[in-house]
């Protein structure tokens, strides 16, 4: 889809000749990705203010950059970063939060070394705001994600470990089609489900476990991002107290995902609901972040964060409440703001499973 | 084993002394896993010249951290390297080529900062000679890669695609006990056999064909890396012609691997013969490279880099000959450089299966 990258990169030099450079040199290899549509692990991107770019990647990738982005001259070679520098006499803004210290003294040592100026986070505040296409992507890798969640449910019983049922998830979400999953899947049982980022252990599921799984699918580069908490066998009393809570607060939180949100608001929309719970130290994360090309990207939704949301903006809502040496319970949804209100993409049931 | 860290540390803190700072910063997070045993996605270290350290991660691991290294000092701060930075009053050597440029000015911008001076790849060059732990886990993870061919070689044949093989590699490492896998597992058939870092595609497998596959496994943190190339139902005059030629350049470099040998003279050793029969275009990569922590890390050996081998030093021998529109071989082992002669860590035979 070479004009939907156009499009991309004609956004950015519009950004270019606002901050007076002649060009900017992108090196975070997401980003290029986005504005060419070339996924390597080697490549870098000169996007002049005139809106004329020049990609840079070595010659494993120079098959591929010809079919996926015919339309851009194409410099192979593995210095991509200092053969891009070399075509600017100007002023070349560069990506500060990616360019190591090393590399941008390497490029500064070059005879006729442009002049470095920051373009700061330019490339990620575009990819923000989401094209139809991208959500397109977002959508079949959630679809797969609850596809993967079915198919996985009916094996969770006791004597099944944590580890197991994590590469089952993995396992479904390929063979349902995906091309890898979007992230280290977290399967968390009943005192390990106190830690936010529990790692699978071989720890063997028990009767009256909660077992909170969090997971997701890549699809085209998209992430999807889903937990689900169920229970194995039984549900006591306390555990489906903090589910219930949890499940009102994130609705609270979804509720509130509309375009013109403060995100610090969205966040206390769900967090308020934990803290009049008494919880609210058992909640030590923020509410969502955004997902796309990376399964972490702006805008963060946190508590000591800020910012607006907008429409076709995908995140996350997930918050959690983890009593130490007890248990917790997480839930969370990708979605997308929407004008007329947010549209989920998992769809997997949040009513509390007993399984 | 918080001595070995301690041992790690203790070498690292010599070389401080010696760059004349006060401490180190060690960000690049496989650093810190090295010398404290912490595996993090957000951790940073200080080791000062007296030998003394203290460790910073945010709150998702400080359960860990107090598990895996109790004898260190440790930090729960999200700003990991803010907070270690602030303790030292004098010169900080930092990890340049880790740090970003929007990192540093902002550690820089702090009252109170230190004197920040680059401290080099020292961690990396302390990795580049491995401890016989160390090559316990390697031996390990390259006995499992070993296993997972074998009992995946009787599943291909003509009909299948390389992205099922790649699959069946990747779920049989993780079956035979693998962390995961230590990379993206490449499996490349046919014409596509020509391109060194092909992705597994929808490809069948076709009676005739060469399929080269290059994958391994993860165990502890450290990487196994192996190709073998097989023949489907034959192997015609061409494909044995350069299946025997990539075999005697392998066998060649990894008889040249001997401690004291110079890295480009490695390469010649297996490049020489390649060049000799007229495939020296075909080879456009270096001989392997260092393993460990990472997949690849120093020494890099190709016909461009300069440097020794020496005792307990790990690396991969990887020759190929690669013909675009007709195919490849690559061949590949990891070894351990040894005053007796070279450790073979892989030990899957490389006399031409036709299977």
């Amino acid at each position: 889809m070479p004009e939907i990258h156009e499009a991309r990169r004609a956004r950015l030099a519009g950004l270019v000749a606002a901050r007076d450079a002649d060009a900017a040199l992108i090196t975070r290899l997401v980003n290029v990705r986005y504005l060419t549509g070339l996924a390597s692990s080697n490549a870098a991107l000169l996007v002049r203010a005139d809106g004329t770019a020049v990609l840079a990647t070595d010659g494993r990738y120079a098959g591929t950059a010809a079919r996926v982005c015919p339309e851009l001259e194409c410099v192979i070679d593995r210095n991509t970063s200092g053969a891009l520098a070399a075509k600017v006499p100007g002023r070349l803004a560069f990506e500060a939060h990616d360019v190591t210290v090393e590399a941008r003294d390497t490029l500064a040592a070059e005879p006729d070394a442009p002049e470095l100026v920051v373009l700061g986070h330019a490339v990620e505040e575009l990819r923000r705001v989401k094209d139809e296409e991208e959500i397109v992507l977002l959508r079949e890798a959630c679809a797969i994600t609850d596809r993967a969640f079915d198919a996985v449910l009916p094996t969770i019983r006791p004597g099944v470990t944590e580890r197991q049922i994590a590469i089952a998830l993995d396992r479904a979400m390929v063979d349902l089609g995906a091309e890898q999953p979007a992230f280290a899947t977290i399967v968390a049982s009943g005192p390990n489900g106190a830690i936010p980022h529990h790692v699978p252990s071989d720890r063997a599921i028990e009767h009256g476990d909660l077992v909170t799984m969090d997971f997701g699918a890549r699809q085209g580069g998209y992430h999807a991002d889903m937990t689900r908490t169920v229970a194995v066998g039984a549900a006591g009393a306390w555990e489906r107290e903090i589910y219930d809570l949890v499940a009102a607060s994130q609705a609270a939180g979804v509720a509130a995902a509309r375009p013109d949100a403060i995100t610090k608001e969205v966040d206390a929309a769900a967090r308020d609901l934990i803290e009049a719970a008494g919880h609210g130290d058992d909640f030590p994360h923020g509410l969502g972040h955004g997902v796309g090309l990376e399964i972490h990207e702006a805008p963060l939704m946190g508590y000591d964060k800020t910012g607006k949301l907008t429409d076709r903006v995908p995140i996350t809502v997930e918050p959690g409440v983890y009593v130490a040496g007890r248990g917790g319970v997480r839930i969370e949804d990708t979605l997308v703001v929407r004008a007329d209100g947010p549209e989920l993409l998992t769809k997997t049931t949040k009513d509390l499973l007993v399984i």
